[in-house]
């Protein structure tokens, strides 16, 4: 029924929304790495300065509700280039280190598949999955290891310029770039014995900025007075420090895609490539990344389709990184299979056209490091968002750079209780259940769970959620009625 | 100091232990799945028949205090194929399906360093570690998928007999046979519509046992009113019914091992052939498997050795599985380097003579199944085992053919409070810490962890147990403080 719709919506779109469109565009997939919707021009904040995603977003297409599935980097990317859900494409958690979690080697993934369908793939930046023979790019342009102080993902117009040969390549076949900048994650400074640290206390995080700079590179710095402390975060001197250094490495990412833009109308590809933008989750802080909670899920989406008609459109339609694989490769002419992915195309909602049926989301975490079982699967609705937490017996588990944020721990210093607008103590200590009215409650701290009041919609979305769960054949399923 | 003693027991027990030693012997290693000490005629029981088992220790030595360091089948095997615990090698969990583990690239193996040291290499049986990179064997006799009711590792005098070219090959090369039983583990049974299932309930378990039987195999049936069951067990008829069926398991498996006895003497092998039998864990009932418990962990190991001068020894000595592959790489004449494994050679003890500083030792258990993250770490002495459970704010997670089990079902279906010697409620709900004096609880029912007279024997076993983790690179080492 909703696969009817979806296809009914595709064609009542076209006319419109595909005045001219080009079979076959290249794509270039632009993944910042922990780049929330609060540090964003064109998402409505008037401190930052990123007049090149504003730019972007203004001669293309902003969505407003699009969601990462699990806000964790090698799990979200993951499910950006299968279009499966990790607890299906077997990377549960992160891919570095002692952590190593890797998809099936049976998973066929988007640059595959371009590949098969006669596009020529790259990748430059982060990577940050595995096996490389399931997510094999034809092309490497550079390796990215994670959470490398020298990676060249800290790097973006210089990234962009070493992009120029393969985008401009004279190939009659159409290209796929995978751009994955590591800015603007939290950045490791260097120990005196040599070995990298997030631990900076009293000294913010360098968010990758650095003295030295970086090529092509002109340092847009920010005082702390004047950043925007977003709710769900403590305003307290070492948050605002913090916050201006991510500013920081946001404007830098933002220059590397100007640079991208200027490659891409010097090679005479921009007309016919579709652009896409967006992060793989929310900002690394207490309160975003690794959690289900709003700033950790939302996140920016903006595109720019060739043969658009409505330059600025705003597109409204619930979207997740599950669905990127299915909408590339539709516009690629290459669709999945029924059943193949978890997401669907919504190909026909890229230059804004309206799209009906996509009002609900769901997401699913597991673990970020190794160390870090934490389950959780949500539904998400328009209004509404419903959270299991799996492991509600456990305390909440910190990543390493949350857990050494600066920001994190003066907090803890300072004994606050209160971080942002929920308790520490909510934070750490979650019940089964966590049921949130979004439109009363956006900040998500009133449980409505055992509210008597909201026993049918906990009840219906409970039934929705396993619905979810059977159909991307999640193995944590049996958690409701084993043990 | 510790290592010190070792050398010095060595070269003390090299006159007696070793006269006539045989340089680079062949090795031949048996492992045996879920078979507990309980189900050994030398070791006690009195119903079970395991004629070739016990001859093979009247001829050899039989270690009494033999510990594997998780109770879970791929990552044991980890543990014997690299000498390095799972927290180390990245096999945290089962290595099939959608839990797919897998040990770092990185790790040096058993059969690859074997090979090194030029050694032809074969493997029959179950395999299930990962990568094939990593656990390489040069020869593969058998595929081994886990848990298939077809699988050859249910037939183990067809694998002693498909075994009988790689053993008598006319090579100057030494070999390394890895020679893994599917048996005494719980089978599957195939469902009307051929899917695997292991829930039978009511009927028993089959164990692998089937009315076509096993080529070369007599089967040796018990009555379940014969049976021996184990304190940690209900006598109840569904126990005994499944022990039955367990002990027909074991009795085919021991007419394998018969078998490759044969086949080593008529190729002329026997007397230059190091043989080790041992099980990867204990008996696949609630209680042992998946535990730290007695049952689970401390399991049979035979070895026989070239120019033995003590057969029928008993060696007391406390091993663990991480203690298997420096002391076959220590028979083999290539000794590890130090720190590269987490065990340490015990071959001047293989003939059974006396050995000084083996009184302690470490266990680390992390998942089984994916969806069963239940990290524990422990440490035992000869006396006491004290055991971390760190994610104790979670119920003790079942793995699937324990769940299944007519045992275990029959009891929750009666309502049992108690299993065995052990609360229902304490089994399933665990304290961060558990101590148990061994002498005075040999079932591991009184924890003396909170008990003020023991307080500092705890203290000084925590201290040893964050010794261990961080003398293996423990990643759940943080949590003792972090969280």
């Amino acid at each position: 029924m909703k696969a009817a719709l979806v296809v009914l919506a595709a064609l009542l779109a076209l006319p419109a929304g595909f005045a001219a469109p080009v079979a076959r565009p290249n794509i270039l997939l632009i993944v910042a790495d922990d780049h929330g919707t609060d540090a964003l021009g064109c998402y409505g904040n008037t401190v930052i300065r990123t007049p090149h995603l504003d730019a972007l977003a203004a001669d293309g297409t902003r969505f407003t509700h699009a969601f990462c599935t699990t806000a964790s980097c090698s799990p979200s990317r993951s499910v950006l280039l299968t279009g499966q859900h990790g607890h299906r494409n077997g990377m549960y958690g992160l891919q570095h280190d002692m952590h190593h979690f890797q998809s099936f080697a049976g998973v066929r993934s988007l640059p595959a598949r371009l590949a098969a369908a006669g596009y020529r793939t790259g990748r430059i930046g982060k990577f940050h999955v595995a096996p490389e023979s399931v997510y094999a790019f034809q092309t490497v342009l550079s390796g990215g290891a994670a959470n490398d102080p020298a990676s060249l993902g800290r790097s973006p117009v210089e990234m962009a310029d070493q992009s120029r040969a393969f985008i401009g390549e004279n190939d009659p076949r159409p290209f796929f770039l995978l751009f994955a900048a590591d800015d603007p994650h939290r950045g490791n400074i260097v120990l005196p014995d040599g070995r990298p640290s997030f631990d900076s206390f009293p000294a913010p995080n360098p968010f990758g900025n650095r003295a030295a700079g970086y090529p092509g590179i002109t340092p847009v710095r920010y005082r702390p007075a004047d950043v925007v402390v977003p709710p769900f975060l403590p305003d307290t001197p070492e948050c605002r420090a913090e916050l201006a250094e991510y500013y920081q490495a946001v404007s830098r990412l933002d220059e590397g895609v100007g640079r991208l833009m200027r490659i891409l109308r010097e090679t005479g590809r921009l007309e016919n490539t579709l652009i896409v933008y967006l992060s793989d989750n929310g900002i690394a802080f207490p309160g975003a990344k690794t959690t289900l909670y709003e700033p950790g899920i939302r996140l920016p989406l903006i595109v720019r389709a060739p043969g658009r008609t409505r330059p600025g459109a705003v597109q409204p339609a619930m979207v997740t990184w599950a669905d990127i694989t299915p909408t590339l490769l539709d516009a690629a002419g290459a669709p999945v299979a029924a059943g193949e992915c978890d997401g669907r195309s919504f190909r026909a909602g890229l230059d804004g056209a309206p799209l009906t049926g996509w009002d609900e989301v769901h997401a699913s975490h597991t673990l970020h490091e190794i160390t870090m079982y934490y389950p959780m699967r949500a539904v998400r609705t328009r209004r509404h968002k419903l959270i299991w937490n799996i492991a509600h017996g456990l305390a909440f588990p910190f990543a390493l750079d949350l857990a050494q944020s600066p920001t994190w721990v003066g907090h803890r210093r300072a004994g606050g209780a209160i971080f942002g607008r929920r308790s520490v103590e909510a934070f750490l200590r979650r019940p089964a259940l966590e049921l949130y009215d979004l439109e009363r409650d956006p900040h998500e701290t009133v449980n409505l769970a055992d509210d008597p009041a909201h026993a049918d919609l906990r009840k219906e979305l409970v039934g929705r959620l396993q619905a979810f769960q059977a159909a991307t054949r999640d193995p944590w399923l049996h958690k409701w009625t084993r043990e």
